[in-house]
């Protein structure tokens, strides 16, 4: 058997107590809330060995290990672990739930104290910089000043860049994956439809479907819709070319080939696993997403230290390697310490998920160099 | 004032008529049915100078000249007309309706005379191959044997390729543009996606909606997606950028990003102009186009003297120039003549209706050849 990390359990943090509430970049006031979040490995006695896992869209704090109620691994097992990428007989790894989220952290599925019903549309917007800000509130209450490193692929990416630019002191190393600066008007248009998908189906009655059936067409149509965004022309091509389900045309509209009957099925499990409101908050964080000006990234004035590895993939079309250019020329302008590779997939943006072999030569031997660096400093 | 072909009239077909009906690839007939076509120019004598030009999608029969309840030019009116590439003056021009489509030509939204009401579902499924043969109905109406060219986009395109591959000894020169020899699983995925947001909305009513209203927001969430994927991540950029349309966020999901306001808008006007299960129809046909098998496309048997010109767009990335190579490479094992080139325009797949002075440069050359090749023979 794989020497892996074992069982695991989720943990809860509850934070921004009224009337101490936080203060999101809309203005808007969160609180109380909780932040969901799993640790593996463990904390030096220095706290100088933590690094933050940060997931995309629909990941959650599960990113190694198995819980004891199921057997599925963490998002990112094969990366966290014994003698992996993030060895936890080194390091000491956390991952939390972005707010906003449905996996444990406060959302729009959550309760809010002040109706005694969740809270539905009445949950503030909030933004990247808002889920960075609670995973703070996090990490001061586990006592880590200093993060070794962050990394994270596609909005876990963004959440890396921000923190960056939000605590550039609390940050020796950054890895972000498959990611960009600000999101494009292509991948704003691609999130208004999935929003707009949703929002169409009538079960979702203005976000106020709990203890009702969500929106479950709606949500699963969004999802079919980032599904062919997370795979590459090629990817497609390879695992379903025009192959039919029954050797035959239907001459119906009934779905027919591999690929449509492989969207069904993804975007039916999806509604099972997922609050359609928190699809419609975190779509919106992506977007509102722009650290593209380098004042509000590197600010000029701010003594940064940290060292970027910055990894894109050659099919990604959702998140082209352009924009992990855009990312490291912004920070050659800074003359800051980066490392950049395009690596020569082809399984489009999911690969950051699945080129384990890759991302693990390099993840390992950028982190045992910070953390040489960091300890002989 | 424009040197153009001033008004025309859509002039309408009958065809078919029962118990000689069409027989459709899916082993089902249709008939009687009509199909609506426009011409400009005039056929010469010999009627050797008749173009067939083939439309898109969401295309029609008013290709060019302004019809007289509105003001509104054809779609390809910057193309066709005199001394245009497909010159008036020279050649006679025919453009005609899809059957499947909701543009006059028999569809889905067409009185099924059998049960006195609108087929709905009950229309069989159609195939370009069917587009293709009702196409042939017209033109032995017209009492032209051979076609000095087929021309046209995307659908049109593969319309194109399946006239050669049906009746190549009527076709003297063929211009497939910004087309394929196949759907891809990629390209199946989006127009399943399209056709599930269609079917969702429950005012589809399993295809039984006419006298009521239609599909509405699904139709238009099918033709946002259909936007996105027209037009490439770079035309989008220029377009729109990160743009906002009250200058400021909204902090809400109502659409605020220029690029969503274009979409809804595109969405909305669609939905007046078209017909959701012509929608339907008209995707599913495309998803069934397969010319792959070259025995399929050119028999090893058949005469075949047609001569080629490919044209594909650099940023088109729904229906990418690889698959335009692919037609070219098989032209070529089957020693052909053909010409191809790949232009290089930032449009996307919305280029082949835009990037005109490129377009007329290209054709009236090559169809020039093709006419003094013809008149000398």
């Amino acid at each position: 058997m794989e020497k892996g990390i074992g069982l695991v359990n989720t943990k809860y943090y509850n934070f921004a107590m009224p009337p101490d509430e936080m203060i999101l970049e809309s203005g808007k006031r969160l609180g109380p809330a909780t932040i969901a979040y799993e640790t593996y490995g463990e904390l030096n006695e220095s706290r100088s060995n933590a690094v933050m896992v940060l997931h995309a869209l629909s990941g959650d704090a599960h990113a190694a290990g198995f819980p004891k109620e199921d057997k599925k691994p963490g998002w990112w097992n094969d990366m966290i672990g014994p003698g992996k990428a993030f060895d936890t007989e080194k390091y000491f790894i956390i991952c939390s739930n972005v707010i906003g989220g449905c996996k444990g952290s406060t959302g729009p599925s959550s309760l809010n104290e002040k109706t005694g019903k969740p809270y539905g549309l009445d949950f503030p917007i909030i933004t990247i910089s808002d889920m960075v800000n609670a995973q703070k509130y996090l990490l001061d209450h586990l006592g880590i000043d200093k993060l070794l490193c962050v990394v994270g692929g596609s909005m876990g990416g963004m959440q890396v860049l921000q923190w960056v630019a939000s605590y550039p002191k609390r940050i020796l190393s950054a890895i972000p994956i498959a990611t960009a600066l600000k999101h494009s008007p292509q991948q704003i248009a691609l999130n208004e439809v999935g929003r707009q998908a949703v929002m169409s189906d009538p079960d979702w009655r203005g976000g106020d479907y709990y203890g009702r059936s969500q929106p479950e067409r709606g949500l699963a149509l969004a999802r079919m819709i980032g599904h062919i965004t997370y795979m590459s022309d090629e990817s497609m091509e390879n695992k379903f070319s025009r192959k039919l389900k029954n050797g035959g045309y239907n001459f119906s509209f009934k779905p027919e080939f591999e690929v449509e009957g492989y969207l069904h099925y993804r975007g039916d499990s999806f509604v099972k696993r997922f609050d359609a409101n928190s699809y419609l908050y975190i779509t919106k964080a992506l977007d509102y997403f722009d650290l593209s000006p380098i004042d509000r990234f590197l600010p000029a004035d701010s003594k940064i230290d940290t060292r970027f590895l910055v990894i894109a993939f050659k099919s990604d079309w959702l998140y082209p390697s352009y924009q992990s250019r855009e990312i490291v020329r912004m920070l050659k302008t800074r003359r800051l310490d980066v490392t950049y590779c395009e690596i020569n997939s082809n399984y489009g943006h999911d690969a950051f998920l699945l080129e384990f072999p890759e991302e693990t030569r390099l993840i390992s031997h950028f982190l045992t160099r910070v953390y040489d660096y960091a300890k002989n400093k």
